[in-house]
C-alpha cells in the first residue's frame, strides 16, 4: 500500500511497516520462539517466496535481525529486535479482541508463566490509568 | 488469506476478519467519527470498489452495521457495533508502537479529552497488573 508512511497518523505509518496478516503472524511466531525459515514456513503454511519477502521487509524495517547460525553452508536465523519485541502489545490486543469476538474454542492460550492464569490483556492510558474506550478521546492535528 | 479462521490461535482467527491495513484504517476513521462512504473514500484515498468490499466485509463480520440516513435515494451509513468499538485497543496498540518506532513528527495525536494530555497506551494483564512484556508468558494448546 503506497503513501501510508506519509500520512499524518502513526497508525497509518505503523501499518506501512507491519500492515498485513502474514507479517503479524511471523511476529507472533517469533515471539513464541521460532527463528528459522523452515520453522516459520511450517508454522504458517506460507509460500516460500512470500515468506522470504516478508522476512526481508521485517528485517529491513528493523523488527527482526539476522544471526548467522551456520557457516558452511551460510544460514541465518531471524531474531526479534527491541522494535520487534515492542510489537507484543499489538499482538495481545488482537488476541484480546479475538477472545471477545471470535470462536474461542480449541485455541492456544497465553498464561502468565508464574501464576498460570490466562492473560487478559487490557489497554490503559498510562497517565489516567483508565482502560482505553472508557474516557473520551480528542484527536488533534 | 485462507484457513486462518481454522487455526487454533485467536490472533490468526482475528486476522481472518480484520487482517489488512485498509480494514484497520476504516475502523480508525469510524472511531474518529466518519460514517459515510464518501467520507471514508476521501480520508483514505481508496479505490471505491476496494472500499465497497472492505465495508461489506466489516459489516458481515459484525464490526460495522448499516444505518439508513436517506430514503430517496436510499443511502446507508456505517456505524461501529460493540465489536467494532472493542477494536480500539488494537488501534491504540499500533499507535503506541508507532510512537516508539516510526517517524513521529507532524502526526495527529490522541489526547484524553478531559486532561488534554496525550494518551500513552500501555497493555497490561488485568490479573497481575503488569505491562505485557515484563513477565514471562507460557503458551498452551
Amino acid at each position: 500500500m503506497k503513501n501510508l508512511e506519509a500520512q499524518p497518523c502513526l497508525i497509518a505509518r505503523s501499518l506501512s511497516l507491519v500492515g498485513d496478516a502474514w507479517s503479524m503472524l511471523i511476529l507472533r511466531d517469533a515471539h513464541s520462539g521460532l527463528t528459522r525459515f523452515d520453522q516459520f514456513r511450517r508454522s504458517l503454511g506460507i509460500v516460500p517466496t512470500m515468506l522470504t519477502k516478508r522476512l526481508a521487509a521485517l528485517t529491513q524495517d528493523g523488527l527482526l535481525e539476522t544471526r548467522r547460525y551456520n557457516d558452511r553452508p551460510p544460514r541465518d536465523e531471524y531474531v526479534l529486535t527491541q522494535s520487534g519485541r515492542d510489537y507484543l502489545p499489538v499482538l495481545l490486543a488482537i488476541q484480546g479482541w479475538g477472545q471477545a469476538h471470535c470462536n474461542a474454542s480449541d485455541v492456544t492460550r497465553f498464561l502468565d508463566d508464574e501464576t498460570g492464569i490466562e492473560i487478559e490483556p487490557v489497554m490503559i492510558d498510562k497517565h489516567t490509568g483508565a482502560p482505553i474506550g472508557t474516557r473520551a478521546i480528542r484527536i488533534t492535528a
